[in-house]
């Protein structure tokens, strides 16, 4: 096992708390927020007014800063930080892309710094505080020090991650995503096993109590979405899908394997900066793809892996049967299905290829390789 | 599911890193420690001069608190509090019991209270700043905020907890165990599972992901405690063992789970609090028996961990086969194999029933069923 620091101070409050978000501001000396959110889901399922009335309530000032958009965009996060600019904390009420656009402003207001040079390699000094109320459990943001956006103008998805953007508190309740569209379990989960399945693959080092929590998310998850998915009133079900979610990308599964690192990510980044087609949606095309390509350089994980979740014999069965969940489910798993032309290849393998070397992946995915792996996505 | 809170700020360190310790304190502005440590195994094993010149190299002022008892007492603790009246932080050296030591000294300190009103349910208000060098795996008490101390005068032990004794950082460094005896490997490895046990089994709910935590815990500790029974040098067994025994209560078991209890640790306080046996070995004893009286209560789960943990059919023979590894590794597994005479269940029961109350399980386990559980420990 490989030496680690693991450090994560995110207060959870899992439950229907979401309304207690006043006091806990206030009880931190925040009187002047920023409240950040996406479309109108919010608005339409009532939870708006519900944060609205108890900021009122207990006499929070706050600036809006709605409509963050599914991948979040610079230009929006800089309109954001302009907002921020007389506050001291960011309220994040949403998805994945809410709290990554939040943790942006948080980080760029506290440093005073542009935005777009975090995700280009500056170190943020200082944040405003962030709070997140979690309406979509996908993409463990609430529990990270990460954060993912997108520069419409270079058409670059990047990321960057700091300890100073671990949410101060994170409300998650479950039971504010039924109002949500059943697309969104599936794409969610395909985002959750994908941040399993790309430390339990290209780890240095798989201990084997890192293996076994790892298959028990994948295999938790799956079960979660199939209940979801016959009955979306499923609390319990709704529950452990949440957990899975935190559990996924909030650092404990990789203890101790060492380095590892995220090309699935990094390819779909590639699909989502140019098409604007969902991250789980994306994934769950490549995600198939690049397992057959990478199972040959680890067989045995790969033949662990379709033994453990799938109770498949080889390798090829296990990635088949992934794949086939993904459709079962309702995910793309070919270009085709995500609406885009396989002809495209050549410009998607030129996008990726202009990241690669800020995901430290220049070397190990040269343009070939990346042609190699979206042509097994046709 | 049920709601939850969840909060762990510990700073992990993972790796052989416990000089950097000086420098830590340093950062975090203290000048005047209280060094706590055990009986003379630190410094058969030169740990404690590497730590000393450490602190002299950095001109951090230290007192020293060594002696703590492998079941650590109140007037050891006293006697440390007053030591620490002009420090600012508390470094302990050592493993659970010198961690938890140090927890007592530190909230009271801070607090400026009487150590024992800690246990008997005063809430601490501040506490010093505690850092921990890990030297044995076993209690976790490493990454939670509990702590247990013994009242020698009146045979009671009896534990607090608090937010505010969460170690700041802690070092662990598996290969600082190869010093110690193979028996702590038995002993700890009982304490690891019965951590895991006590949530498993007593808790209100049972979500499926929390299962398939705590079984792959234990799973792997059992694998872990064989391969370094077999070869003591076996590094990788030993991290895996490490991070097992941290995992078993750093808080993430119990996610969920709604209430829960620890009636086996209740049981086996008093067996320590009489016999000052080691902790680890009083559970191996106390375990089976309490599955054995409990396993009706909850057949499908005690069913459950037989098949998951133990590949076999019936509650019973899970149970047995537990047993029988305790008996395997060298633990003892009945009152007589711990050196206590059947003839004293009146007692300890009547010792037990001090306590319960405090435990929260008074109405559960009244003095008729904690006599119906010992009589299986003969």
């Amino acid at each position: 096992m490989k030496a680690f620091n693991y450090y994560n101070p995110v207060k959870v409050i899992f439950g229907g708390r979401q309304t207690e978000i006043a006091d806990i501001l206030k009880a931190d000396g925040h009187s002047k927020i920023l409240l950040v959110y996406g479309k109108n889901s919010i608005k339409k399922s009532g939870l708006y007014d519900e944060i609205c009335a108890s900021l009122n309530d207990n006499g929070i000032e706050f600036t809006e800063h709605g409509g963050v958009s599914s991948n979040p965009v610079l230009s929006h996060a800089k309109e954001g930080a302009l907002k921020a600019k007389d506050t001291t904390a960011v309220l994040a009420v949403g998805g994945g892309s809410v709290i990554d656009e939040s943790k942006a402003i948080a980080a760029a207001v506290g440093t005073g710094c542009d935005i777009w040079e975090l995700y280009e390699g500056k170190k943020p000094t200082c944040a405003l505080d962030l709070y997140v109320i979690l309406t979509i459990s996908a993409t463990g943001s609430e529990v990270n020090d990460g954060s993912v956006l997108t520069n419409e103008e270079t058409k670059e998805k990047l990321s960057f991650g700091s300890p100073l953007v671990y949410p101060r508190v994170s409300i998650v309740n479950p039971a504010l995503a039924l109002t949500l569209s059943q697309n969104y379990i599936a794409y969610s989960a395909v985002d959750i096993i994908a941040h399993v399945l790309e430390i339990y693959f290209t780890a240095e080092e798989h201990p084997k109590i890192q293996n076994g929590f790892c298959e028990n998310i994948v295999k938790s998850v799956i079960k979660a979405a199939e209940k979801i998915l016959k009955n979306p009133n499923d609390m319990d079900a709704r529950s452990e899908f949440a957990l899975c979610a935190s559990w996924a990308l909030n650092g404990l599964t990789s203890l101790g394997v060492g380095n590892y690192s995220f090309p699935n990510h990094m390819i779909e980044h590639s699909l989502s900066a140019i098409y604007n087609v969902p991250h789980g949606a994306g994934l769950a095309v490549v995600l198939p793809a690049w397992l057959k390509w990478f199972c040959k350089s680890n067989k045995k994980q790969a033949k662990r892996f379709a033994q453990k979740v799938f109770n498949k014999k080889s390798a090829q069965e296990g990635i088949s049967a992934l794949k086939s969940w993904f459709s079962e489910i309702g995910a793309p798993v070919t270009l085709k299905e995500l609406g885009i032309a396989n002809g495209d290849i050549e410009k998607i393998a030129e996008n990726v290829d202009l990241v690669s070397d800020r995901w430290g992946l220049k070397e190990e995915y040269p343009i070939k390789t990346i042609k190699k792996i979206l042509n097994l996505m046709k």
